[in-house]
């Protein structure tokens, strides 16, 4: 079949709307209709030529929703007219990672998903021309319709918004999830999130949801002090109004009891190494834990004294929020239906595929938490 | 009243045994007769001179084990005669850290203990001439008497012998105490241990208690491979007869099912920051967890990119093993008096109070795993 999709042809170019071949499912594999999809910097990372690792010609986009159309031979979770999301991290159930307990982070189909192939290692897209285009984290959300291996799909109620749910697939679970599964945080604790962007007000979201007594914002843009509140967000720094960001935040969480002070909890959301150090060092001593979300530039790395580690803080990290996306996606959703996490007034804006690269303008003026494409 | 003890006069120079005067405890004191006392590696960073925050003169030493001689006024939970282990990282049970149930780091005496201080501001040592001599880590069991807090004092079974249970002062929980208060290691797991010496062979037979699978030890000096059989090591690899360490040891660590590799848990037990990422980078993709007991020199850092904790890597620290010193010492006690954890073998040298410095030669040329010093 054909369908319409926005290709990255080359690193550092917009994306082209265009007609694209797409070959049905093979075996173990879903054709779905993307009815809509997010815009994520990890698109814009790759798009933009920053990842090393970045393959092209390929149909980015990973944070989607849509409905099955055909499902291939041997599948047997999903049919027809299922409402589901796309998973860049996908759930086996079968592989060590599934079977450990200990991680969200099935490797049944790394291999073949990071070269941009699906499972059998060649590509279901194609240039009218013939040439082959890859996917994109084994979702490739950036074409009206797609094929994707039936474990990369969590079935969802037939009742949720497409334009709100599409933003489970990648932003609100990694930030409701980094609270939740991998910090664990507990009612009362005090936490620091460093950087407001979608990813840091989808932390904020989930400290409140936690109970959490006191959640700092920190961001260098003065404009996210009101959405931090907006989510539940107790107190705003803005480092360039303090001297040192680390003692600042030490200060703020004493206690007439506690004078030792600093966060039970801190999050990296900003993607900034020196910032994921702030956030180390702004932890309690003694159990401090400090879990860095944001994708840093190649390359880059993160450094402190061992110290801080021997005196007692943890440094940790997560990546899809540590949930495991066929059983634990379809509950967010459903706690979106019921009012207990909040999306809506984060898809600051609607773009139709024709205007996609105007979602990458905006996430770098800073004007989007997110851009929604729909189909 | 006077005592023998062993004078860090100056940063770099021997110590020099001398009579001192010792004044008696005051409200919340305790004067100790200690009997017996190793020497670790801690001292030795004071004494050398190699730590900045070091403080002379003071009389150093740590890893004790004696007998309560006289107790101060309010003292209620020992009296003369009681034996004792002193503790560097004391037990309240009243401020924050101790009534937060997530840290063994109590620090209801910390500030006045860092500068060489009784709690209530002044040193208990005296030249004979009058000159206050500084305690060291609030234990200075270099001294065949000394006074200490009643807080900093575990008390012990009175039928263990003190040459022995002294090093459970210091290195025999630092090193079990890693593996099963902070690591938290279960039954069938991989691990590596970097740094066969006292700490790290102490890893060892924590991990042997914990029932791991898998222990392999790490060591630049091919003596130490029988150390570690001896308490249970599986595997050995010196870093200098394999290409990459991490690479060698992901590789030793796959199984038939599992070809993605890498411990469940390892230990630093080096001190050496390049160890210390070999350590984390070594550990398995989704939950591996790494432990840093060593302490870096002055300065030095640690560093990683971040891409290996949000992969599922955690990276911790310990301080005497999570262990609280008044509530699990006396367990370390009982457990060695059972034979569940071995200490004989370790101590390798006993000395006099006057042979002092030779514990220190012994270490450094790597003869000893640990001197142990008999009143
Ligand atoms: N680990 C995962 O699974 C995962 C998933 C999705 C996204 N991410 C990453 O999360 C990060 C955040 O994503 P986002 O969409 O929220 O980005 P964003 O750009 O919308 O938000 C980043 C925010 O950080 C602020 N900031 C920048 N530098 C700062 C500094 N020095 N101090 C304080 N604040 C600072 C910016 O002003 C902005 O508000 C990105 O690195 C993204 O790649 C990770
Ligand atoms: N965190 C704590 O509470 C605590 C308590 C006590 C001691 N320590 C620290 O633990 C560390 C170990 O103490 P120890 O008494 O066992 O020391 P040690 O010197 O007896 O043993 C260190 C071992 O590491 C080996 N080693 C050195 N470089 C290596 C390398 N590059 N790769 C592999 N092995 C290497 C040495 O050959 C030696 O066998 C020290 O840094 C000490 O200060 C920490
Ligand atoms: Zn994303
Ligand atoms: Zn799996
Ligand atoms: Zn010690
Ligand atoms: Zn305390």
């Amino acid at each position: 079949m054909r369908t319409r999709a926005a290709v990255a042809l080359e690193a550092g170019k917009p994306l082209e709307v265009m007609e694209v071949n797409l070959d049905g499912p093979k075996q173990g594999e879903v054709l779905v209709e993307i009815k809509a999809t997010g815009i994520c910097h990890t698109d814009e990372f790759t798009r933009s030529g920053a990842d090393p690792e970045g393959l092209f010609p390929a149909i980015l986009g990973h944070e989607g929703a849509g409905v099955v159309v055909e499902c291939g031979a041997g599948v047997t979770s999903l049919k027809p007219g299922d409402h589901v999301i796309p998973l860049y991290t996908p759930e086996c159930r079968e592989c060590p990672s599934c079977l450990s307990r200990k991680t969200n982070l099935c490797t049944a189909i790394r291999g073949t998903q990071g070269k941009g192939l699906m499972p059998d290692g060649t590509t279901r897209f194609s240039m009218l021309d013939g040439t082959p285009i890859l996917h994109y984290m084994g979702c490739s959300t950036f074409s009206n319709f797609t094929v994707m291996p039936e474990i990369a799909l969590a079935k969802v109620r037939p009742d949720a918004p497409f334009d709100k749910i599409c933003y489970i697939g990648c932003g609100v679970t990694t930030g409701v999830g980094a609270v939740i599964n991998t910090a664990k945080v507990e009612v009362g604790a005090k936490a620091v999130v460093f950087g407001l962007g979608g990813i840091g007000l989808n932390v904020i979201q989930g400290l409140k949801l936690a109970g959490a007594d006191m959640i700092i914002g920190v961001d260098i843009n003065p404009e996210r002090e009101a959405w931090g509140r907006r989510f539940g967000m107790t107190h705003f720094v803005n480092p360039r109004d303090v001297g040192d960001i680390v003692a600042h935040l030490v200060n703020m969480t004493k206690t007439p009891f506690d004078q030792i002070g600093g966060a039970d909890y801190s999050f990296d959301c900003t993607g900034n190494v020196s910032v994921m150090r702030q956030a180390l060092e702004c932890t309690h001593r003694g159990w401090g834990q400090s879990i860095v979300i944001g994708v840093a530039p190649s390359g880059a790395e993160i450094q402190t004294r061992p110290f801080q580690l021997v005196t007692g803080r943890v440094w940790k990290g997560t990546a899809f929020g540590g949930a495991r996306g066929r059983t634990d996606v379809p509950t967010f959703v459903d706690w979106y239906m019921q009012g207990k996490i909040e999306i809506d007034p984060m898809i600051t804006h609607i773009l139709t595929l024709d205007e996609i690269n105007k979602g990458f303008d905006l996430m770098h003026s800073g004007e989007s938490i997110r851009s929604v494409v729909v189909y």
